[in-house]
């Protein structure tokens, strides 16, 4: 006999959650599709090949790999083993393990993309609601079993498509009633900063320095600048960029000014101009902030990106994306550019939960329960039950005839609103009795009157 | 550069597929909903001894194991090579797997119940909407992801549970407009043929055989029989069972004929009459119907059972399930009994596209489509698409200008039913033009009623 337990860092969902959960998902849904975006699924399981050598040597670890079947056949026994020697020396090998769980959404994306790039209308508007999997040490906030919410768009360098995934991002997030800033920032920049400071080759180093700022500071992240080798006078250059301050003109002023002529920087500064020109949402909660200090940690930014944080509770991001080149470029299919967002559902919820923004409704399962007295009055009973059914009204009927009492319980534990009571005095007179269990009241009703009391 | 593609056996699912499939699960969720069944997620992977020994010998080889992390820790190398040996002998091993991909839904739901049975509500309604994964040989319509949608309601031995649950399959398939047959029978009647005969010990013998009768013909059922040790008197006392024809009540007097007194057939036809007298479902296109043929191979059922069979094309069992007792037991919580229903979504998915019964409004994402005509004009168009998503229409600025041609195209690519055009013209006039795609007629119309044009 077993114990029955979880894996580490996954987590069984009940009703409650699924709801609120539910909740998160509909709304990030019924927004993209609003703004054309297209549902795609793909599956959890990619073959090895796909995955590997896509999220550098440390995202490679975290990758769950499935054993092949069939390793028991003895004819294999020998080449097995040696397959496995290779799994020990830390090496991928496809005798054992020929397909891994999906890592994100990006990457089975892009090759979805690449597989059916012909039969493609362009551009071509995706989003994916999926889990994905990582073998990531679990701790608070952190699983191994989590959604991404994606929605990328390739085949189009318009700009037009971050001025809607910023309108998408403040969409959602009004609708959740989660106040939060849209920071805006172009990897041009960041490439014109490592350009001015001279140091164009040292574009990289720069960026995952800068992009450790919010967690270790300035001085620490000064100091790991020197360790990359950049001089003082670069190092200089780079806190100056740094501490850039102000309301969006203002640091757009100070960082034209800094960066002069650089075409990279002036380049990148017209499309952050364009995007918050264009994207007027200046009657929204939420506000679009340039924040030039935010790097994104993938390499495979190019242009615009975003990140978004939830204003009033302490939580790192909730949402980032930014426009890519040549994704697709991995599989074979080039020079298609694109431009994505994502969602990060459990921090959201999380913020949620916090803010307490989570409506009430989204918990209402059954409306109405039916006590159950006997058999004669259960069957008057189960008809007005599948009337209010057809009607769209979740509703039950007790499994059995018992006490009061815990036909009451189970109402007030599954959160049931209302309790209709049909004895044989009831049954008799064609009514029943209506207890409104929120309000602690009750009324005598006719039953063809049912219907319209639950506001059908 | 890897060549793209999928694992044998799993699904890329396109917009216009993950629509048709939404509908099935929209469906089936919102009738679980209305007969009080609350919603449940579970992880994708479990521990392997959770799922280890739960669905026999064949079942066993057929769950994707996952390989643990970290086997490249030289120190720990002695221990994977013998943890290896044991998986090349057909073991199971936790030192190289320690988790495994769900196989269905039930083992895990069972799980759940057996970890949280002090905190449910009792009787507890869950439904369960998740894809599961198997090691099968791929095949037409198998597949090794695939969804399972199950409604189960444990802790309760009322048969009301089993009239709601073929309540269930009736209203799901008539929205579906799929008609269906809903087969019925009882565990008990099999156990009652088995003591008639004789062979009470046989019952599993007599199950397996009979549970062939639709692919293999009565000829081959009675040689199975023979073979499975049962003499010709018995095999003539089922052939005499197997061959109960006419309408629901003929097929219960002829069958109280057969099994005479026996206890557990007397309480089977009893169960039967009651679910068949309390589920009305007559004015439905779908009718309940008894089969003493149907056996349901998975031993755990004990009572009433269920199969629904499409009418009118050819395809085997659309949906299935039954009463079981003590399925917790197995992870150290005795005697819950429970009845569960399961719908088989891909095939669901093949009968509706044979029937051609999805509706049209299924496919309707994008609803307009704006015309790029040039910076300005656009500018425009985006103002008033964005007043037409505020109002619920999904609706596109095309993301650049180009030629009509090139945006009629996807348009139609895309199935959006209208496009609107704001040139110079237009925009100095306050107007629009509206081209219904679908009837191919057009019309300019003032800006400010394209709202109410597009019926809001």
């Amino acid at each position: 006999m077993s114990k029955p337990g979880l894996p580490q860092g996954t987590r069984d969902f009940s009703a409650a959650v699924v709801r609120k959960r539910n909740h998160i998902f509909q709304t990030i849904r019924s927004v993209f599709e609003l703004y054309g975006f297209q549902p795609l699924e793909t599956p959890a399981m990619e073959n090895l090949d796909t995955l590997m050598g896509k999220y550098g040597e440390e995202g490679d670890k975290l990758i769950f790999k499935i054993l092949n079947n069939g390793l028991d056949n003895p004819a294999k026994h020998e080449q097995a083993k040696a397959d496995f020697e290779k799994i020990l020396e830390g090496k991928n090998n496809k005798g054992i393990t020929e397909r891994a769980l999906r890592y994100d959404l990006t990457i089975p994306f892009a090759r979805y993309v690449a597989m059916n790039y012909g039969q493609l209308t362009m551009p071509f508007k995706r989003y994916q609601l999926q889990p994905v999997w990582r073998a990531d040490r679990p701790q608070k906030g952190r699983y191994r079993e989590f959604y991404q919410c994606d929605a990328d768009v390739v085949g189009s360098n318009s700009l037009l498509n971050e001025v809607e995934l910023a309108h998408i991002y403040a969409s959602v997030f009004e609708q959740l009633k989660v106040p939060v800033e849209i920071r805006i920032n172009s990897r041009k920049i960041l490439a014109a900063l490592a350009e001015v400071c001279g140091g164009a080759d040292k574009m990289t180093d720069i960026t995952v320095a800068i992009d450790k700022l919010d967690k270790i500071g300035i001085d620490k992240v000064k100091e790991e600048l020197s360790q990359r080798g950049l001089n003082n006078q670069q190092v200089t250059i780079i806190e100056k960029y740094l501490t850039i301050s102000g309301n969006n003109e203002e640091k757009i002023s100070q960082l034209a000014t800094l960066l002069g002529n650089n075409e990279s920087g002036k380049k990148g500064l017209e499309e952050i101009q364009y995007v918050l020109t264009n994207c007027d949402i200046s009657n929204s909660p939420n506000h679009l902030v340039t924040d030039f200090t935010l790097a994104r940690g993938l390499n495979y930014y190019t242009g615009i990106i975003f990140e978004v944080k939830a204003l009033g509770v302490q939580m790192g991001s909730i949402g980032g994306g930014g426009r890519y080149d040549d994704l697709t470029g991995l599989f074979g299919v080039p020079n298609v550019p694109g431009v994505g967002i994502s969602f990060g559902v459990d921090r959201i919820y999380d913020v949620m939960e916090d803010l307490q923004v989570f409506p009430d409704t989204v918990q209402i399962g059954t409306k109405v329960l039916f006590f159950n007295l006997g058999e004669a009055e259960s069957k008057n009973a189960f008809h007005l039950l599948q009337t209010l059914r057809k009607n769209n009204i979740a509703a039950e009927l007790f499994h059995e005839q018992s006490k009061f009492d815990k036909q009451f319980k189970y109402a007030e534990k599954k959160n049931i609103p209302y309790a209709v009571i049909i004895g044989s005095k009831e049954m008799e007179q064609g009514t029943c009795i209506v207890k409104d269990l929120t309000k602690g009241t009750q009324e005598e009703i006719a039953q063809s009157a049912l219907l319209s009391y639950m506001g059908v």
